[in-house]
């Protein structure tokens, strides 16, 4: 049976390295089921942590952890409903705003250049008059500053430009909670390796997400450590002749007699369904993969009874052209969490 | 909040052809949540139907669906427990079968040249030995002539040879229980293509998945029809100038003004990762999908508060070198799933 083992203590020393190196409060990034490694897992040990404020994706990944954190925002709500006093809907237009009941926590997303989600920086006054009429409660402001988030550790152009206007964006909203005597709401711009990289943060807290699990889209991966390995158990063995074809098609031709085993994973399971135009993958111990894989099962040169089929999503990500992210938020959530020391 | 839309209609006008089509009883493949589709619901649809034999993954996809059919095999069991009278067990080694309790019912899988999973034709005699003297019940054997599954419409020489191969086994296994009085087990080799193309089935029953949900591996259709739409919903929009970068690395750039939305779905979901190296992607209304997607959301160039990202399988697989089996089974459990008549 395939399992997805977390180590403990591999999430806390990038934690760790995480606190000290950036001078922001840290709240962690949950959405997309712990960006595949598992909600329900990794928010256990972020509490252990003592981390008190999450991200996650939608209403149904809030209410599975609703009862772990003291602040949890909901990045795309499904509906604005009172789910918990410790739970905030972040809101993307200026329509969505007359649909939220009175007293709901929001943090409004405002666009400074990704020009994807959040309103636009000359709706925001009307937000804001919105919000203060319909008694909304307006928890934080922020936007997602995506020019940090890849290429090499300097920092863009875009990426100033954008960090210009959210200080700009911040003052008027102050002068208008100021004006009409509102609580301050809490503001963020910056995400892991945009965090990393800006040395002259000024906001309330930064949102970490794939730097915990261990991985930036930035070449130098600052000492962190991927916290997941992907084992899997073999089904069958065979020995095989040189010339012997394996899988749909045929399609891989063995080259040399060898036994070849299958594992019981495959793409069904989350991974990318390798065929004979990428290039070669190996498993953490360098056993052979070979296309086509199907989908429950892989077919590796190799007789151990367990192999780890993935140990570093980035090296899968280059054979398959993306990025770590999509390899981790992939893995199925069906299969079992196990959390080592 | 997206919805993966499953239409009653498509999937029992599917299902007629391929009764009618194919001169074998019908068992169909719900592995893998139903190849992402969703198993609670099609099952639902498949008793409706008068389906009553399906294949699973593992024994927790069994378990979700126990008490809705007469026969569920268990392709990938993680083990071998009695989960109930009407459920048995893939057995792919011969190793596995000392590890089977008695009376536990047991379907062998045979390799007969996808040199994958299944024990090898030399080793059916001490497996049978081993069957009769731990009490197991055999209920089926079985292979998998992956030959059939892709190409046009022609046979190629290994399938006819796998399925030469499997009648020499079906003669011995059968040789074996008459000698021994045991129940004549089932036998079953074919998949949808195959069965689709293959004239002198002379099996108990072809196993169908991917030609249920409107798909083959082959490239005539046979009027198959997807049976499911993935829709998303619009969460904000935004009118820019020719010129205007969007997402992440603003690597998209845009060739005139025009509005352009967000809408709730993206990598995450399970879609395929979009950039700026791939060919042009359109839902199925037309509008203009744009590089590079994020993990939960996608910027199109619409206006609509709803479009459907994805109607044709097919279509998506072309623009990433894979298969409809890929796309299909990634959709993300958490989708919600409607099913409309």
């Amino acid at each position: 049976m395939p399992s997805f083992i977390i180590s403990k203590s591999k999430l806390f020393s990038n934690l760790t390295f995480l606190k000290n190196h950036i001078n922001s409060q840290i709240a962690c990034v949950i959405k997309d089921n712990a960006y595949g490694h598992g909600i329900d897992e990794i928010s256990s040990l972020l509490v252990e942590f003592g981390i008190k404020s999450v991200f996650v994706k939608n209403n149904l990944e809030a209410n599975k952890i609703k009862d772990k954190f003291e602040h949890i925002t909901i990045l795309y709500p499904s509906a604005f409903e009172n789910l918990g006093s410790n739970i905030y809907f972040s809101v993307s237009s200026v329509d969505c705003i007359s649909k939220i009941p009175p007293n709901v926590g929001i943090e409004l997303k405002v666009n400074t250049g990704m020009n994807r989600n959040g309103i636009e920086i000359f709706e925001l006054q009307n937000a804001l008059n919105l919000i203060k009429q319909n008694n909304i409660r307006l928890i934080g402001v922020f936007t997602h500053n995506g020019y940090g988030d890849f290429g090499d550790e300097n920092l863009s152009d875009e990426f100033i430009s954008q960090q210009k206007k959210f200080k700009i964006l911040k003052e008027k909203v102050l002068e208008f909670i100021n004006k009409h005597n509102m609580p301050k709401p809490r503001f963020h711009s910056l995400s892991s390796s945009g965090a990393i990289k800006y040395k002259n943060i000024d906001d309330d807290l930064v949102r970490i997400g794939i730097a915990m699990y261990g991985y930036l889209g930035i070449s130098n991966r600052f000492g962190l450590k991927p916290i997941a390995e992907l084992w899997a158990d073999k089904i069958s063995s065979r020995f095989l002749c040189a010339g012997s074809k394996i899988g749909y098609d045929g399609k891989y031709v063995l080259k040399s007699d060898c036994v070849v085993s299958s594992y019981d994973i495959g793409y069904g399971d989350g991974l990318f369904r390798l065929n004979e135009n990428h290039s070669e993958l190996r498993t953490k111990e360098g056993y052979l993969v070979l296309p086509r894989m199907s989908m429950d099962s892989t077919s590796i040169i190799s007789n151990k009874d367990r192999v780890c089929i993935m140990h570093d999503a980035d090296k899968i990500a280059r054979i398959f052209g993306s990025i770590s992210y999509e390899i981790l938020c992939r893995i199925s959530p069906f299969i079992k969490r196990e959390i080592v020391s």
